[in-house]
């Protein structure tokens, strides 16, 4: 007989009941071989006094693996594995039901996404120093104001019907304040039906390239462009078709020329700030492109990530605020105002193209989380969120100037760039006669660590030999010691 | 001249400066053609006059726009709308800028998912008493300790971090306390590579969609199947095959004889209870299941959306526990057992899949909310979550015996079902006189909503005449009341 005694371990410490340890391992054993079908199962009195446990644990195990099928009792004759199981598999005798372990390599294959951004770099080490490629710094969000205002609307018991599932187009209440948010602050005319809460701008990138862009359609982008959001239009089966992007922003002649040969479905633009060049749609860009859209009946992508960050003039309004016939899907969020982990974001577009990009977000995660939803609601509403706005915009104005005075100052023979209008980041071209891996890996030296790889990856092959570097996550101390870190590694690569 | 007096309205109580709305204005005159290019503007002074503000408003006006490139200044000739601008589409003089509102039809087209849920009906009114088709009780979740959590994990200075972008995988607490309770509760044998934090199960079920079916690869479901999973295998790109279901579950022989024939890539299974029908996948099924899985090298998506809800025995441990290949993929989450509207869950694969997933999920939303992911780490870590669950549990189980009873007693001639070992909803088949468009209509007039009609909607013709009528979300109260409508339903469409 199988030897139960040695095999089967019960832990009176752990948060399972004793009966049901005992039926996992002889499933277990089942499943392993170790007990094939019609094997005869020892008494309940004998199995409990092998094991030191009381009858009645014995006899409600196999009470329970009778009523799941394990095993079986025959009149007379005693209880035994159900004769009928076919055997997964065997792993031989003298291996134990606890190693059995989930693999690394899954036992079937699937596509695999080469195109989709792998691992981001993480340094973890206290002394080091990080230039990311444009974040804000986490440590201004106003958490204690969300984490309360967060628990006083929990306490509400009218707010209870906030836990369940709600509208796949987000909260009403944060859709309403939004509505006037943003006429207000981008001159846009929308009512709430133009709008679907999405979690973050990346969502609405997503929605908007699954809808436009199966069936290999085209969709338009600088050269070079936001990295992600070519992954992005790549993963929905979309064809990038690039366009140089200059002083002026995104070349609509060229995209007019492009227009006239393929069939365009969309162009994706950061109007107001191009990522990863920082510069500004001109306004005579911004009515070619909208007059095409029209004439081409494409779709304008418009992902305005940075709006609320420009520092020397008013903020441009967006191609949105003069969508006269459908043309403009607006994209935004508050994760660059609040922080990056409140993933709260809209999708502006006509009504139509609203209630489909819902219908797919409800297959995607349902909805969004909508207590957090009426919170920044109520944030929006009470002034909170551009009062906090303002003040970030002062303290991110001041690093950029410091930044760039110092940029020009220690690092001048070595890298080029124009002060950005707005933004967190400086887009900072290299001096051709240096490479950026020499920089990157004397850099990490001296714990100061630059954007991964992938983010200067030049995807165009244009050889523009830059990258962007934020300023916004350092405060002014840390801005100084990069700075003195980073000429270090000039001095380094030069001697 | 162009009347600009008539024509600017500025508001004093908005929250934009008067400057910025004098652009706007002066803007949308351009962009609609009132002012066309080259059209000389007045003098700073007249204007201010004209307007009652102060001149230095207008020249702030003025600069912006220069520096935005919408108008220009000519030395010694004056200011003029900027020659260089094409013209979008006049609207004709009488139309203001005001009035120009986002279509409800897009300037593009797009692919309509046809296959997708559209809209869910809801009842605002007081009165009406619903039967959905399986949800929880949102008025038993744990709010109040969650709120009080979060907002104790925010206040710590060194939980910041949690605000920035983190880790595609989820927070690394609540994987490491996934590890742990999935492991113990599960009989799963599990490492943190193997977990991706999910916004609940409906986010795994997406990911595992996209990443092996596009390309129309085969995924067997049951007939009938929960209609979100088909929904969403569509729109991966999958075919889906469908196998009967009986009183065992989803039957394997029939996979069996599929797999001969065809390549299959996947099935889907809610092995615990079967969705819609409630049954449970027996032991011998599970094993075969498994063997055909490790022959076909298919994948299994075991969907376990209500593994903590059985109420007659122990939970059946999942088709993951006993995963020595790597052909689970296990979905689940605390939606159901928390709130539906705290979306987290998680997908459980092996370690290669795993990456994959989430890669993927990097462009869908970035990440989850880090905040809510540690407290829930925290909940599972200190027991709240155990706590919580068994005390629902036990309410459940009331509801479910009170509700079948009365069912049983009211309703005998009308409805035929058995009551379900676990899950929050009864599988029940109307007597074949009878229509469901019937008792629909009639329930509304007396205040009674069923599912809509999408969820009951027969996705095979299978004619089975049934719908999930859930009753853990109505109390005791809430039960007897619908119980007694439903009574009145019936007598009406008999008389």
């Amino acid at each position: 007989m199988f030897p139960f005694k040695n095999n089967i371990i019960l832990d009176r410490n752990i948060n399972r009941n004793l009966y049901l340890q005992l039926c996992d391992q002889i499933i277990g054993f089942i499943k392993s071989g170790k007990l094939p079908p019609s094997t005869k199962l020892p008494g309940s009195r004998k199995l409990a006094e092998n094991l030191s446990i009381h009858r009645k644990t014995v006899i409600a195990s196999y009470e329970e693996l009778i009523s799941q099928g394990w095993i079986e009792t025959i009149p007379a004759r005693g209880t035994f594995v159900s004769s009928i199981l076919p055997i997964v598999n065997p792993l031989g005798f003298d291996r134990s039901f606890a190693e059995m372990k989930t693999k690394d390599k899954s036992g079937f294959t699937f596509s695999k996404r080469t195109h989709l951004v792998r691992k981001l770099s993480i340094s973890n080490t206290e002394q080091t120093l990080k230039i990311d490629d444009g974040s804000p710094d986490h440590r201004l969000a106003p958490i204690d104001e969300i984490a309360k205002i967060y628990r006083n609307i929990s306490k509400k018991m009218y707010n209870k019907d906030l836990l369940t599932y709600g509208s796949i187009y987000g909260n009403i209440e944060l859709r309403k304040a939004l509505m006037y948010y943003l006429n207000q602050t981008r001159g846009l005319d929308i009512k709430i039906d133009n709008i679907l809460i999405t979690r973050g701008s990346q969502m609405g990138i997503y929605l908007a390239g699954q809808l436009l862009l199966s069936n290999k359609n085209r969709v338009i982008v600088g050269s070079t462009n936001y990295i992600t959001a070519d992954n992005t239009f790549i993963e929905s089966g979309g064809i990038i078709e690039r366009v140089p992007v200059d002083e002026e922003g995104l070349d609509t002649k060229c995209i007019e020329k492009l227009c006239k040969s393929k069939e365009i479905k969309a162009v994706y633009v950061t109007s107001h700030h191009h990522h990863p060049t920082t510069v500004t749609l001109s306004a005579k860009r911004r009515m070619h492109l909208l007059q095409l859209a029209q004439h081409y009946n494409f779709a304008i992508v418009e992902d305005d990530y940075d709006y609320d960050f420009h520092y020397s003039n008013a903020p441009i309004l967006p191609l949105a605020s003069n969508d006269n016939k459908g043309n403009v899907i607006y994209i935004g969020g508050f994760t660059k105002i609040i922080a990056p982990a409140m993933r709260i974001g809209y999708l502006i577009a006509s009504k139509d193209f609203i209630d489909e990009a819902a219908s797919l977000r409800r297959i995607i995660d349902r909805q969004g989380d909508q207590l957090l939803e009426q919170t920044i609601a109520q944030m929006i509403t009470s002034g909170d969120v551009q009062r906090h706005s303002n003040k970030v915009l002062k303290i991110y104005k001041t690093r950029r100037d410091l930044f760039c005075s110092l940029l020009k100052e220690k690092l001048n023979p070595y890298f080029d760039f124009r002060i950005p209008n707005g933004g967190m980041a400086v887009w900072t071209k290299l001096n051709k006669s240096y490479h950026w891996d020499d920089i990157y890996r004397e850099a990490k030296k001296l714990h100061l660590e630059l954007n991964p790889n992938w983010r200067r990856y030049d995807n165009n092959n244009s050889n523009h030999n830059g990258v962007r570097m934020g300023f916004a996550a350092l405060n002014e101390d840390e801005i100084r010691e990069v700075i003195n870190r980073l000429e270090k590694v000039m001095n380094c690569i030069n001697s």
